[in-house]
């Protein structure tokens, strides 16, 4: 079978939602755990508004300790072409551009429409390196908490100005809200696999809200897609929806791929160690299964099915 | 797509593990709001011994309450002939033989060898009438807590058997560990399924202790299973396991299929309603997404992914 990467997202999207800041001494010693379990490519945070997000204001001291992690790629997200020369400036050599298909989470996020953020996105391209290495977050492919599920025809719609804008981007359709099916997942992915065979990578943002992260995961690696974000310790509940926990846990990802025989280059125990390290972060909602299943003593309960 | 049928097993597995009596009355209440909500088919309880298994001492009465329920369909568990007599005798019409096809799972459970079991199986069948309907679990198909992953091969060759007793008998393959995962859920199935064609129903039991339950109910429903066990409110935590969930949670099989559009019989708003006093009960271990999910008001994050 195939070899999956793994995307640890947590220091972004699963930090992001949390209150109390989170100092950037504890922010880089996690990076190196996590690093030392084996992931490559960290989403280490975001060049946004440090009023809109405060949690992410040090995100270009986090880039620069990450000069100092041999092997790790940082990604960094940006909404803009202001914030991504930003990011460059940072020493960012690999960025994330974010927008939704749904105007009316696209505006929430960035008050712009996605037509908008598309011109916002081919403005990016012309203004980094042109060996700035692209990753594109398309949100809300699937379902918008304002407009709920999102017609495949919008998403595949948008991607065709987004692709033609940069065929090497990788492309992440994102589950924001978790209500994405594991049939909706590949069909998806199988139309937009066959409508723009020039894009080169393709990859996916699960979340975990309604406990449909991991089939979501599964059905997408079955139409050949092999890159996958993950939070460890499932960090990234919103604080709107107390005890809805967030992204896919990437111990759990990890437990997954390791009992099919695919593999992540991930170290289980260490993801597992450094998961109950981000569980305790103060303010999170950590998620996930595998972290509490693999942190206890075993034992059997019979008779059982 | 296929309609499918979710087959309630909360109140035998989930209760099972649960130390504090459950009293018959709330028991029986509970049944009442389970059949509310849709749900047919429900495991009400084992004929087993009252000193191994104390909260399933009142089975025969909770059957006899179910009586009174029109439309539902109430399936008991039982291990050996003799109480496949007892739960005849008190009206039981629909019986789960259960049997392990790992040797020390099944010594545990019922100080048998599995071959000894089939036996047990076949005298089973001769002793109830004709048209009893029967259900026969197979536990650790996929996976043993003593003994780790169970070959294929040997799932298969127990069956050989099994199938030969009573073609028309549902063969439920049952994730007793929740260790299974989706490659080796639809592996196992698809085999299972070509070397029997006279096996009429197949069925998956799922648990979701590592956070596999959905992506492997996926699994086998695209290998063509159409039934499957769930406990409302994910009850069926192992208490030697604290914090490992346990079965695959109703509410969040009947948020899956209906997200696929998918048909289930189910009411959604009324299995989360029961779910919610389900994961009241004192001594349970609630799992499960959706309950949590559904639970609260909603809310966007922003800006997010």
């Amino acid at each position: 079978m195939s070899a999956v990467e793994i995307v640890e997202v947590g220091p972004r999207d699963g930090y992001q939602g949390i209150g109390p800041f989170i100092p950037t001494e504890r922010k880089i010693a996690l990076l190196e755990q996590l690093a030392a379990a084996g992931l490559k490519r960290i989403e280490i945070g975001s060049f946004v508004s440090a009023s809109a997000l405060p949690q992410m204001r040090d995100t270009a001291d986090v880039l620069a300790a990450c000069a100092r992690m041999p092997g790790v790629d940082p990604q960094v997200l940006v909404p803009s072409e202001r914030r991504g020369r930003d990011a460059v400036a940072a020493g960012a050599r690999h960025l994330v551009f974010v927008l939704s298909v749904s105007e009316a989470h696209n505006r929430n996020n960035v008050r712009r429409a996605p037509d908008e953020s598309a011109g916002e996105y081919e403005r990016l391209l012309a203004a980094v390196p042109a060996d700035t290495r692209i990753r594109l977050d398309l949100a809300t492919a699937f379902d918008c908490p304002f407009e709920g599920r999102i017609p495949e025809d919008k998403a595949l719609a948008l991607l065709e100005r987004l692709v033609a804008a940069k065929p090497d981007a990788e492309i992440c359709l994102c589950d924001t809200t978790g209500r994405a099916d594991p049939a909706h997942v590949a069909s998806l992915f199988a139309r937009a696999r066959a409508a723009f065979p020039q894009a080169e990578a393709w990859a996916l943002h699960a979340h975990d809200t309604y406990g449909l992260g991991l089939a979501n995961v599964h059905a997408a690696y079955r139409e050949g897609v092999t890159v996958f974000d993950a939070s460890f310790a499932g960090l990234g509940g919103c604080p709107f929806a107390p005890g809805a926990t967030g992204n896919v846990a990437t111990e759990d990802l990890a437990w997954m791929f390791a009992r099919m025989g695919v593999a992540t280059g991930l170290d289980l125990d260490a993801l597992v160690a450094v998961a109950r390290d981000g569980a305790e972060i103060p303010g999170g909602l950590p998620g996930g299964r595998v972290r509490a299943a693999l942190s206890t003593g075993g034992g059997v309960c019979a008779p059982t099915t």
